[in-house]
């Protein structure tokens, strides 16, 4: 897999409304977003519900990102709580044809997760990956802190490439950053703080607004990339409060809400996930409205 | 399923030294407790590492404990962290002979674990299941507090006929108890304050320490019911030492290390824990003595 | 000072309308309290505002005590943020007739108050006191976690002669009690926990519901006292929602409308805090009757 | 008092070696700070152990700070735990000189701090105030997260002119910016952020790391002023392992240290924070060498 670089979106799971999984729905968005600017898509991450789905599901979705993602990159989220049921997967969606993995932090028995007990999991995991892997640390839902020093302790293996820390602390993102090697990507999960993650190094991110307003997400980067901050920022402003509303404020069905909005197909949630009220959806519209006319001003 | 009176171990998984399921240890381990004064077994609970556990792997260990479990109730843990996936354990499980299910808080998306959204979670499943429902809250592991309303709001469900608190706030414990009328089964999950919980009253123990020391577990159970308060007092005082080590100081590697010590099968670890050095199983052993000494002095 | 035996309030303190100290509200409370059941007071503890009181206004008010409690003990909260100032408050209530000083762990410095940290202040404070000095861990404001070894190093100290621990975690309170010596006093800060704390070894209760309801508080005492559990339990399920609701709910403002409705001299909080609703007083008098009533019936 | 721009240290508060303020120390200190591209002072902040002073003390600090600063803004910390408190004190050091007051959010009462209480309190300190308030959020040491909104609440007074805020989390600093009107100066309280605070709008940094490196700090805005992101970037890099040692590592005895081996006046801490070992002292010696040398390279 070459470098990260861009923007990509950690694609939702539409289910259809017995809450079986909807493939055609995902096919659908993943034709609506090859227009768009995107580096790739990472399946079955967070925001995919990778907790609430079955093996076969799993399966069926790197199948289908694979064949419709064309010369995008395809990461596939592989974390589970033991190691050996990590390995196992992280070898069929390779099989599959994934470009990379993106591993989370075990977090069941969180007192024991210790940065030792971390790393080798981490090592074992990369030992047996057909493709390079991707640390992920997702504090929020995981409750086990990144140990700051973990990412340089791990950059030694040559299949493990980079990481994506999805908290909004950018200490911790800058600790990460002057502690590694200049290879090793490191890639920004908080769409809040994008264009000042970069500005410290960060190479991409993996930011769930990507699902409902790629073209923001995008434009962001791309400013920074130019050298343009004073776009950069206002840019920021222009996506920070539909950001803010599809994770923090209404969750993976305030995400699902405004993809609809955006046209594609996002769906419900599976529970215990709850479905979002009317007057949440209205919201995360006008937000969603709001941040692209902002944009395209 | 008769209501819960004394203690249950939530039994340990034994895994061969390649990490695969032992079943025969496991068996020889419910035939050495079957002497016990145990009033049955919860299996596939936090301590029986169900997290690191593959579906199949599951169903063979429900089929060996309720085989061997003779007229002990046979608990299972079935709760996953999406409702339908929780539904179709519960109802495989209850096939096969399970007493009655104790499901765990889904807490995965742990900002969206509102009170409400675990209302209906346990409403769904509880509507579904053949078989009782015990509601399981451990904090420690899961990150999602137990709403202090929750349990009184469910007891009017039929099925819903208990709950399992494994944190070590008896505010909470007392709080739940006031609140739920008398049929609620309230079993305490943490051995150091089994003998105050039986006072506020709880009328179980759910209790790692149970898998090495059941003897002394239940001579705490015993004396309480006989109206022994110094001796309850006294065997909890040696209880408890033990019982740290094998959950917060050590963990899961300590429980089995002290099973072990105590003549059964214990074993290793699926990573990412850690197996334990020889200093800490030398420490354990010598608890489990002191415990044992106490005790029958 | 004798032991600590039964129930000691940490008295509030009265300010008038204009927010100024209203000693002659204090003091009406004290001889109110003389015909109760009680083994002390505890001035300038979290329930008595000391974190928004003044030194003057502090040192009147264990004047005031001090003249009014006849027999029983006063203890004076001394605890601050740097060991010299706690030195000096502490000589200036000794010399006033504190009969012992309860001191509060340092906390603002949050990360740096390790078990290190606190064991050196309490040794410094404690040979600087006149008079014996109680630990006293109040974790739900201070952030700081009460280290489970402390008590038992610091037990050693002569005039170290015990500790209020106020959390409601009796795991935390059992460890206490079995690792100190038989006369190192356990005094328990959490009237929902009182009597299973009791049955764990403490031997008083500090608590802000004595403050409204010292009469249910002490029978609590005296049931256990007597052996008489099933009362003791009883009681307790009468006491805890009242309890819950003068701290946990409604803070010190719902403490000191059940001291109005218990027909002594609450009034208002001083700012930050803020004042009550009617609805949330009127609640509060509902559950000060209804605790009464399931007492004395 | 002009609005803040560049880099202003939170001034440490030496002691002698008895405990006692060395106040010709500190006007030493501020003598050497006098050549050093700073925009003023924060007197009795956190780092200026404001927690371990007495009010003769504050208000001596105060006068020496004011007599030296030239034309330099003086900022002081004024937020204790009541509101009449703060308000006193803010009067206080407003007749000795100081340009604006810096109010911590009272914290002891962490569970009734919700937005409402923090705003009542905000807006009374600033009617009382006769300079203007800046408001100040330290959530590792309060314990008291910031609501996102309350800034914005609060910008509409004439009075309330801006926020430090101390965490690392930029999602939380990006919506404060982009939520208070452009008048509204927020200063970053937290070194390892500097550059990318900045880059999403912050106008100023208050850092405890430009006690002993102000130059380094300095010429991280001076960079990101002149639009040049590449060196901030760099220099930035270079200023965070000194910065994350002489605060989360070692805390303000280790700022002390620094500053003691950048040649100005540390000394000792107030108790119970402890002295700092020689191998720590090193440390940080070769810390603070290493970033000047990355800086003037």
């Amino acid at each position: 897999v070459r470098p990260l670089r861009g923007i990509l979106p950690p694609v939702i799971t539409p289910f259809d409304s017995d809450g079986a999984l909807d493939l055609a729905a995902f096919e659908a968005n993943l034709e609506a977003w090859a227009a768009e600017d995107l580096e790739g898509y990472v399946v079955l991450g967070s925001n995919g519900e990778a907790a609430s789905l079955e093996e076969d599901e799993k399966l069926a979705l790197v199948r289908a990102a694979r064949a419709r993602a064309g010369s995008r990159a395809v990461l596939v989220g592989t974390g589970l709580d033991s190691t050996r049921a990590t390995v196992a997967l992280t070898r069929r969606v390779a099989d599959l044809g994934a470009d990379a993995v993106l591993v989370l932090t075990p977090h069941y028995y969180k007192p024991q997760m210790t940065a030792e007990a971390l790393r080798r999991h981490y090592l074992a995991v990369a030992e047996a990956s057909p493709v390079p892997v991707y640390l992920y640390s997702m504090t929020l839902f995981t409750g086990v802190p990144w140990p700051p020093g973990l990412a340089a302790d791990l950059a030694s293996h040559p299949r493990i490439v980079g990481i994506k820390e999805s908290s909004s602390d950018l200490g911790l993102l800058g600790r990460i950053i002057t502690s590694v090697p200049a290879r090793f990507e490191v890639a920004c999960g908080s769409a809040p703080v994008l264009y000042p993650a970069l500005c410290l190094g960060a190479c991409a991110g993996v930011l769930a607004v990507a699902n409902c307003a790629p073209g923001l997400a995008s434009a962001v980067y791309r400013a920074f990339e130019a050298g343009d901050h004073a776009r950069a920022r206002k840019l920021q402003a222009a996506l920070t409060p539909l950001a803010v509303a599809v994770t923090a404020t209404y969750g993976i069905a305030g995400l699902k809400a405004a993809v609809d909005a955006a046209g594609l197909k996002g769906g419900q949630v599976r529970a215990p996930l709850m479905p979002l009220g009317a007057a949440a959806r209205e919201d995360i519209r006008a937000l969603l409205v709001a941040a692209n006319e902002s944009w395209r001003a």
